[in-house]
């Protein structure tokens, strides 16, 4: 049965961009021909252009998304100015509100607890499980061994191939086992580095034990690299005297400001459809970061909201204390990133982003993304339970409104001094401006 | 103490746009002026450029990520031409891939299981819990009333407020509640609706309960929407006969490739190492579609991630089935997604790709993500089982490779013999290069 709209397509990956957007015209029925229009999007030096297309397949044109910079970012006494790639109105702004009020009481402290990579081979093996054990350390000598030229530079860098471990997960699945391997892949993400050892080890794993057929049959059902990394960990926290919260709300006192930050923190750890909020908020500055540095937001937002389910139950990843006179915010996040390979130099304008960071090494770009996400949290938690999460939205929604109106200059000045201090929203600044009109008209 | 690093800045975000790069010039210190090459990547177009700079704010260029095309995507009988928004390489191609293979296997099957929002009034209350619930549905007609200016054109478009409950949370936090809001919220994402509407709820129940201060007293912690959306899910699904798996793999049997790709299911679905990558690759596609739409990703990977932890440990959205001579592969994904409001009609981009996608509304849109993610999955665990993930990306990076080493035209023609069906890698190829010319210098 032939679906419905407009046929398959036959070959498109290998059409050139101009046929492809003749399909296009065809498909959306505009009488305008898009291919200037699509042109107009990207970058008018060919060279600079041609890498765009080599990114990724059926290119069309280049999405444009802003990117901006929070100033005053403090981490560990050094000052950043921190690029971000975001479409979201007000994540810049709220990072840069938190940066601003945390430069002044000791900025950011940020440590590395670990930078270990994972990757596992699965397989399957049918004899006795004594009989893999007993041989798992000759093979692992063996497995070391294939993987030496793959290793060699990424020693030499500092890293490498830092353990290997048989796992039993025939309680889960009969027969089903797994080689654990732990890497250090200094500065970059090591995804292909990876990939390869454990094709690599997974080639000597079923060619020496498929000489024990007597004992078993092993099967590798696949080899591959690991996005969960609860052993790559950075701890970001900001903390300060309880009296040093002043000015931060006009409504309420440093004491109170606390207890109530405290408790939205803790709310954010007991409840599933706080903590998730809470933790999108951490990810909104984290993944502007990972997105202008030419990382990849997937990988690091996999990891982080497992992360945040490894208790049995989700929950936030910041947390608020207040012990006697001291306040302090932690976020523990595990995060994955490189500075060398992938995207982070070949596209041009990742490049300049490393460049305005000074050009830091991965565990300083992974304490730097903690940074960026417990500002636009501790901006978030801020703004909720203080003048809540409208009043600044709908705030610089307003122009939009107006506009959406034609509200004249007296009108605007009416809605205005109306307004001020009160909620905002689309049906109350249209009534206000209807009943206006009909007094006037 | 003053940071180190260059000084902290005061009022950056009301500089100008030049103003803001001299601060970058300075701070990279390079010799040349970035004004320039930052020019160089926004829209030529005045009116189109003057949009992306109110998108977000601290505003320097706009960043360029690939917009591409998934042809042959058949969801319920209908052909989309699919727009995606992704940096990494061969997210795209994989897509592709499946949509081809199962155009002529019946497609991609979606249904809308429910398309509920939520929002959360958080609050404590001192008093009984049973003089809360006595007063609470004479509190829930109050709030919703309040409502009433709000809700008039959503109710109009066919949504609004379906439920307010009162959730006792107390065994958690003492004194803890939540009056937790259901939503309809039609083509809309509805962030600013569902906010503003729990915003005036949260307003009356302050004030109507401060009337009982002998019974106990209320606070008001924070009122926002949820991004864990599990009643707003999309199930998805492709199906056919086992013998029409066949030419999938040169390697294995229709037969062997469904045993082995239920198998790798059954490990992500047990094993949390395997399911974040699992569930990282079904975002691949998820995502892309989500950006290309100008939709929120954050949001779609909180709410996801945490529902794949929702059975207490973390596991895979995705499920493959034999069923006697029939092979299913099934994905869950709960996701809220607009298409009208946000950015989806004020980012021109994003406009193209709703309209290349025929103008769905979010539902139909939800299921096409869904599709998309279920798609980029069935590719990338196709390639785990058979040939290894390695040997499809080597072979796409083998032109740099070659590129770097500056391998002749000759020295390519004996790479490609040599490493034909052998395992690439950087450090294998660099070896037999070196080699050669070692013979022949």
């Amino acid at each position: 049965m032939e679906p419905k709209g407009i046929p398959l397509i036959s070959g498109f990956s290998k059409l050139t961009r101009k046929e492809r957007i003749e399909i296009l015209n065809k498909l959306i029925n505009q009488n305008e021909d898009l291919l200037p229009w699509l042109d107009s999007w990207m970058h008018p030096d060919a060279g600079q252009q041609a890498t765009f297309q080599k990114f990724s397949e059926n290119y069309i044109t280049s999405f444009h998304i802003p990117f901006g910079v929070v100033p005053n970012m403090v981490i560990n006494g050094r000052h950043y100015m921190v690029p971000m790639v975001i479409e979201e109105s007000s994540v810049i702004a709220a990072a840069a509100r938190s940066a601003k009020f945390w430069s002044c009481r000791g900025g950011f402290r940020a440590e590395i607890l670990g930078t270990e990579r994972k990757g596992q081979i699965h397989l399957t093996w049918s004899g006795h499980p004594q009989r893999l054990r007993d041989r798992f350390e000759g093979l692992t000598q063996d497995m070391l061994a294939a993987t030496a030229l793959t290793t060699r530079k990424m020693k030499e860098r500092g890293g490498g191939i830092t353990g290997i471990r048989l796992v039993d997960k025939t309680a889960a699945i009969p027969g089903y086992y797994q080689v654990d391997v732990s890497f250090e892949t200094a500065d970059a993400m090591g995804a292909n580095f990876i990939n390869t050892c454990l094709e690599e080890m997974a080639a000597v794993l079923e060619r020496e034990l498929s000489h024990y057929q007597e004992e078993g049959k092993v099967e590798i059902i696949m080899s591959i690299l690991s996005n969960y990394t609860p052993g790559s960990l950075i701890r970001c926290s900001v903390e300060c005297d309880i009296q040093e919260l002043s000015g931060i709300s006009g409504k309420l006192s440093p004491e109170e400001f606390a207890r109530k930050f405290e408790l939205a923190s803790r709310i954010a750890g007991v409840d599933v459809s706080r903590a998730v909020t809470h933790n999108k908020g951490i990810y909104n500055g984290v993944d502007a970061v990972v997105l202008a540095t030419g990382n990849d937001w997937r990988a690091v937002e996999a990891c982080g909201h497992a992360f945040a389910s490894a208790g049995g139950s989700y929950s936030s990843l910041s947390e608020a204390k207040i012990s006697g006179n001291r306040f302090s915010y932690t976020l523990n996040l595990p995060i994955a990133l490189g500075t060398v390979g992938g995207l982070t130099k070949s596209h041009p304008q990742a490049a300049l982003a490393l460049s305005i960071l000074g050009n830091p090494g991965a565990g300083e770009l992974m304490m730097i993304a903690a940074a960026a996400g417990l500002a636009n949290n501790f901006s978030a938690v801020t703004a909720l339970i203080t003048s809540g999460i409208q009043q600044g939205h709908m705030k610089m929604h307003l122009p939009n409104i107006l506009k959406q109106l034609n509200a004249t200059p007296q009108e605007e000045q009416s809605i205005r001094a109306h307004f001020e201090g009160k909620q905002v929203s689309h049906a109350a600044v249209e009534l206000f401006v209807n009943n206006l009109r009909n007094q006037h008209g």
